[in-house]
């Protein structure tokens, strides 16, 4: 039968709120008239806000990698010197973008589960005073672990003129993050995590000592040139033509984060992660990150009475509720589950309900409804306003 | 905050499926085109299928009572003696119907929350050997109970020629019928239940016996006069203008019906039912109706230790969990519960999981997720292909 009855909880794509689906469903207008200018000046201050940025977000139609890419073209040049954190999938990418544009990359291998030591990036960079950037991913989607990158930014600029470059393509909308405050140079996003978006559209978030150096860059570049951009957004259009149906999405998004208010939404995504934290304990799920290092966004779990593998199709064959696998030397080895943007605590309720049975089917032993109960528990003990 | 997040469990109207939104917002078409014409030629044999009839299901633009209306005015003659089950708010709007039509009243008073037997309709159909026809609800949604209707019909046959006239508003599309077989002369239903459609379209089957009845029909009467849909449904119209965005959507939702199979969607009903009884008799939650009388479609509970509508209130206002109340003396009483149409068993988990969590804070005593781990337990001992 069709899949009208899927449970999306892959950490991106995401679900879409029907409202966003309706606005996003708008008669396309022409990219160059009023009507869009109009709606990209409106929405320029309140998308900084979501960033925690002074400066204007400027809209990419492209993947979220067209932004960490965009991150890389437009503040190095050939031979720099730069620092990757690389502790799993995405900040390989970086890794991988940087010895692209032949970069001279210094990187810091994390174990994949575990978040960076800030001192760790301290010490790379007292050993190389002329590194130009830092690498570093805010949410590591593939292993669910949270850097510490506002800690990580206050330290590097304490000690270097480096630009901090964050990927915050699986956190922004749903982790909480000062991109002014901490020193954050560069914040890089994208549509179909938090925010609650298809794919389609990524954000550069900029700060003033960054476009400084973007200002002064002078390698080869087109599509991603962000000079371009952000002239064009003065006059409240993009370079090139947008993604015009998710950017009425996109103000839609905007609308219900506002409605919600920002720090609301902060707070619902530690609720979900830890009541899907307490409800795999009480499962005896082993988490496959430590608490203090797991993302509010995804949860990975890494199972040992069970193939994760077999669970995820399970899940998805008789309940359509999606999950992701493990990537790379991960796979097969743990499972991973996205709850941001559009989730709520009776969705946690719903997958960890679901997955008990999934978990009898595939042989795994606990107390029945124990992880049902301990996510309520969890939720009960928050404050009742914060659904 | 904008509810973009709720929970529809009312029974009736009810959530609707992706495919059938969609569906839905197709361009709107003239209703006497070719494209109309095909789409109801197409359609009408499908929901035979669904009705268990052998005869065409007529189409009304009204609401399910506008069906009820014409199932009398086309049947009935002022002064006809007619026997009416009143079980709730239901049999009494047939009631209500039959006696602003002038008609002999013969009304088999049931308690609210227990079926009718079919023994009491025979013995009254003796007392009153000239009943032209017996009104009975199939699912009563004001209390959750499921008549007998196909063995009432089946006693009735026996005993005279009266026809079978029973209201499906809240069991088509989720409790098996079978018309035909059962000698049911006219089943009336609407499109937002089980049918997974927005209200505003309501459906007519009518056998071949009551059709007689009709054609001899001389009240007077104009928009419920089934004589000139049946005639305009001969060449693929209605003799009004349809709610044609409920046609593009019923297509759908006959395409969802079909790809499940007819069987398959009958028994998930079955367990949806199961489950959530016996998840309310581990929460110890008084269920209103015994097992033998219970829909499965709707379940109501008359809490005992605390306010259904306090419970309701806090069910809406932290989880967008939409609950129906009690209607008449029942309000305030009971609290019912929908899990039909586009519904499946992780819905019952979460709306269970969910409710947890309200019972909790309305004080009730429970062992903690008891309630999910007896859906869980219900679920598992079926088959596993059914989900």
């Amino acid at each position: 039968m069709k899949r009208e009855w899927e449970l999306l909880h892959t950490p991106g794509p995401t679900p879409i709120p029907p409202s966003v689906d309706r606005a996003m469903s708008q008669p396309i207008i022409g990219h160059r008239g009023q009507k869009c200018k109009d709606l990209l000046k409106e929405m320029t201050p309140r998308l900084k806000t979501v960033f925690g940025s002074s400066q204007d977000v400027q809209l990419i139609t492209g993947s979220g990698t067209s932004a960490l890419e965009a991150a890389v073209v437009n503040t190095t040049s050939p031979g720099d010197e730069v620092i990757v954190v690389v502790a799993g999938a995405f900040g390989e990418r970086f890794a991988k973008i940087c010895n692209t544009y032949e970069l001279t990359v210094h990187q810091i291998d994390v174990e994949w589960g575990k978040a960076v030591q800030p001192e760790a990036v301290e010490a790379v960079l007292k050993q190389h005073p002329d590194t130009k950037a830092v690498f570093v991913t805010h949410c590591e989607t593939s292993t669910g672990v949270m850097h510490p990158v506002e800690e990580i930014a206050q330290r590097v600029h304490k000690l270097s003129e480096a630009l901090v470059i964050v990927d915050g393509v699986s956190s922004i909308g749903g982790a909480k993050i000062d991109m002014e405050q901490s020193g954050i140079d560069f914040l890089v996003s994208g549509s179909q995590k938090a925010m609650m978006l298809p794919p389609g559209l990524a954000f550069a978030a900029i700060g003033k000592r960054a476009w400084e150096v973007i200002h002064q860059n002078d390698r080869p570049r087109f599509y991603l040139d962000l000079k371009t951009y952000d002239k064009k957004l003065q006059d409240g259009q993009t370079p090139f033509t947008p993604a015009l149906s998710l950017l009425f999405g996109l103000e839609e998004v905007l609308n219900l984060i506002e409605e919600e208010g920002l720090e609301h939404v902060y707070e619902r995504h530690q609720l979900m992660k830890r009541m899907t934290r307490e409800a795999c304990k009480a499962l005896h799920l082993p988490l496959f990150v430590s608490d203090e290092d797991a993302s509010c966004t995804v949860t990975a779990i890494k199972p040992e009475t069970f193939e994760a593998e077999q669970l995820r199709k399970i899940a998805n064959e008789e309940f359509g509720l999606l999950l992701a696998g493990g990537q790379q030397h991960l796979k097969g080895q743990i499972f991973r589950i996205g709850h941001m943007g559009y989730s709520r605590p009776a969705n946690v309720l719903q997958y960890i309900s679901v997955l008990e049975i999934v978990l009898k089917r595939v042989g795994h032993e606990f107390e029945a409804g124990a992880g049902t109960a301990a996510a309520q528990e969890v939720y009960l003990t928050a404050a009742r306003e914060l659904v």
